[in-house]
């Protein structure tokens, strides 16, 4: 875990260079004044948001705030970034942020959480961001080669980099599961794949299809601890590696297939289909594409289950956050997941809504990433380091102000009658 | 419970008055003759199921099946009955089995789980189906003075009737929980209202709104046990002024305002919303309209439960049960539930699917209506005994072939955070 990493230049994020001071924070210069325009600008963006208990401090020290708010404040360090900001604060508050144009003077979620909150309760602001939408913001398709470009641009970042994070055990790049809420990380991991695995009602011998198997740490704790004989397809060839290397030092390379293959290619039948954070990925218009797969793949008596990030009404991904971090990403809302079931008249047994774990799960993310930041900007660099800040930052305000869910939903066949009495089994040993 | 009946023939499904044998079956007559063309239309009749399992028996013994299959045998009496069943199954086997003109030779509930297995599954049978369904089968709206007729035409047909079959503690038309699948109804009716106030989170002095209330029940049980105010929406004339007297007999008049007037009309704001068995009767249009009533009296940190019959793809009901038993009823898919959630940003919490928990509790009532069925004749009649007699049949082989669902939906307001780490506590004590 806590190896150096080699200088990883040529990962970027393909924010604009400005690593250093904006061109025109040249503090002594004609760019340090503040101009009327810049105050205008300045209230205007406050304004857009209702007011919100924020203060703008600007380049020359000047504070444009609400009055009578307790304030945090918001360090904007050149006329250009304001203009931006209120150009488009969704998408360019992301890179101005990266490039340390703008500051927190504070905790980052905190004030991320308050400009949701204001975001999300501001109809002047909706009504922008709506035009917004409408006129740029298009997620990335999901045919399979841009998939893979999609997929690429995440996960074959280096294992590297999600070590220094993620959970040492099984590097689970999705949400745990904290039945107390005192969990480490390591044990809340461990608690959300046997969770899934009870809803699944694994038992020896199973044949289980997962698709998109990250690093393989699900389909590992699956083979060894339920006995279960495991397909896991994955686009990204960084992980299928990655997941080879650890299944084969373990001996469990016998019960687990790391497939390097697109999920709409799964062959065979099988009595488990589970895909744990990739729905995300696939993208509205292939929800019904999935349910097909499921339908080739899964046995009469077979149990499913996907765990996805989701939304309380239809939103498309932040704009910045799909630019720079997940192209292709769009959380969907339980009625666009239907588009999955209803097809093939699946049965949705089970919705298990896990939102304030994912913050936590951020949380810890986020203290690791912060624990290593030095190490993690000598390998990449400055901008690279406070991107994935803000992004993990910002994951956590979406899931505690309510902008973002995490669904679980566990299904069968329509037909399938081995169904049991309660949920208690789920609970016996916590 | 056991108390007599009076004889009630002003309540009638209006079902056409042959009570006895049918026009044409006066088995010495020409009527008794079966022509080609009959033979003919039993035919097409098992072929338009796609072979089943079934005999058909005609009016003068002669047996029509599939070769080789194991068979129910289904007594046809006449010819016209014959042909009505060809024109339009769904509709007119109801109203024909209800006289008397069909009989079904051994399990009714078995016979029906083989014909819904065959139906859905016959292409044929599907498109004849589509093809009525547009025609024909339009459930009647649910306008508030619909819905008084509607309700009306249920729920006031005596309360006597209803207590011959629902358990005799709290009178539930609704979907019993069976944690173990050998409760008593009784028992699994108070496993299930138990089940709905934890996982509503009930505490002493929270205040409740039921929509849709039946026989006051519920409401009866969450005051007694939980120690909450609950104000009961009903439009059911007779069913509220049972759950008057029953409030009073039991001095829980101070904490249950039994209030006749449609869910719309829901007026103050309340700790937790909960509507059981409702929702079937609410209808498609109206379900934004509902989401606004919970809007508009759900605190803002508020909770709330809907129990309903569902379907895993949308599919109007049964037409025969829509016309003589259910006037006006559609059971929703969870993607048209989301209607009631989305446009308020609700956050669904927790799904639950207790589709074969419905049929468990069918089959106490039917085996409860059974076994009062002279009673229940003498008071009604023949034909209403047998209609009843086939609507619980019919919904126990609804819940075993996976046609009907049974869903509880527990939400809160997006912005929410006071939500439990788990659902263990569910199950604590079970």
């Amino acid at each position: 875990m806590d190896k150096g990493i080699q200088k990883n230049k040529a990962v970027s994020l393909n924010i604009p260079a400005i690593t250093g001071n904006a061109p025109d924070t040249d503090v002594t210069g004609a760019a340090a004044r503040v101009s009327p325009f810049d105050r205008w600008m300045a209230r205007k963006l406050l304004d857009l948001l209702d007011e919100p208990p924020l203060a703008l401090v600007l380049w020359n020290g000047e504070v444009i705030a609400c009055p009578g708010k307790p304030v945090t404040r918001v360090l904007i360090r050149d006329g250009e970034a304001l203009n931006q900001l209120l150009i488009n604060p969704a998408l360019h508050f992301g890179d101005l942020y990266s490039v340390g144009r703008i500051e927190i003077d504070g905790d980052l979620v905190k004030f991320l959480e308050i400009a949701y909150r204001a975001a999300a309760s501001s109809p002047k602001y909706q009504r922008l961001k709506a035009a917004q939408t409408r006129l740029f913001n298009r997620p990335r398709t999901n045919r399979p080669a841009e998939s893979r470009d999609n997929i690429h641009h995440h996960y074959d970042i280096g294992n590297d980099f999600y070590e220094f994070w993620l959970d040492n055990e099984a590097m689970q790049y999705t949400c745990a599961y904290f039945p107390a809420p005192d969990l480490t990380l390591e044990q809340a991991q461990r608690a959300k794949m046997d969770h899934v695995c009870r809803k699944l009602r694994l038992k020896p011998g199973d044949r289980v299809v997962e698709a998109g198997g990250g690093w393989g740490g699900f389909a590992h704790h699956m083979a060894r601890h339920y006995g279960v004989r495991v397909a896991s397809y994955n686009i990204s060839h960084q992980q299928i590696v990655y997941a080879r290397e650890k299944a084969k030092a373990e001996r469990l390379d016998g019960m687990v297939d790391y497939i390097e293959d697109d999920y709409r290619n799964i062959a065979g039948e099988f009595d488990v289909f589970v895909s744990i954070g990739m729905l995300e990925h696939v993208g509205r218009d292939h929800y019904g594409e999935l349910g097909d797969v499921i339908d080739r793949c899964l046995a009469p008596d077979g149990r499913g289950l996907i765990h996805s990030i989701g939304r309380n009404k239809p939103e498309l991904m932040n704009a910045w956050i799909e630019k720079r971090i997940f192209p292709g990403a769009y959380p969907p809302t339980l009625r666009e997941m239907m588009d999955i079931f209803e097809k093939h008249e699946f049965s949705v047994l089970d919705v298990e809504n896990l939102r304030l774990h994912y913050a936590k799960t951020l949380n810890h993310w986020l203290e690791r990433l912060n624990r290593h930041a030095e190490k993690i900007e000598a390998a990449y660099d400055m901008a690279f380091l406070r991107a994935w800040r803000l992004y993990l930052a910002g994951s956590i305000a979406g899931f505690t102000t309510g902008s973002l869910q995490l669904f679980q939903i566990v299904f069968t066949r329509g037909s399938n009658n081995d169904l049991p009495w309660s949920r208690a089994y789920l609970y016996r040993e916590e």
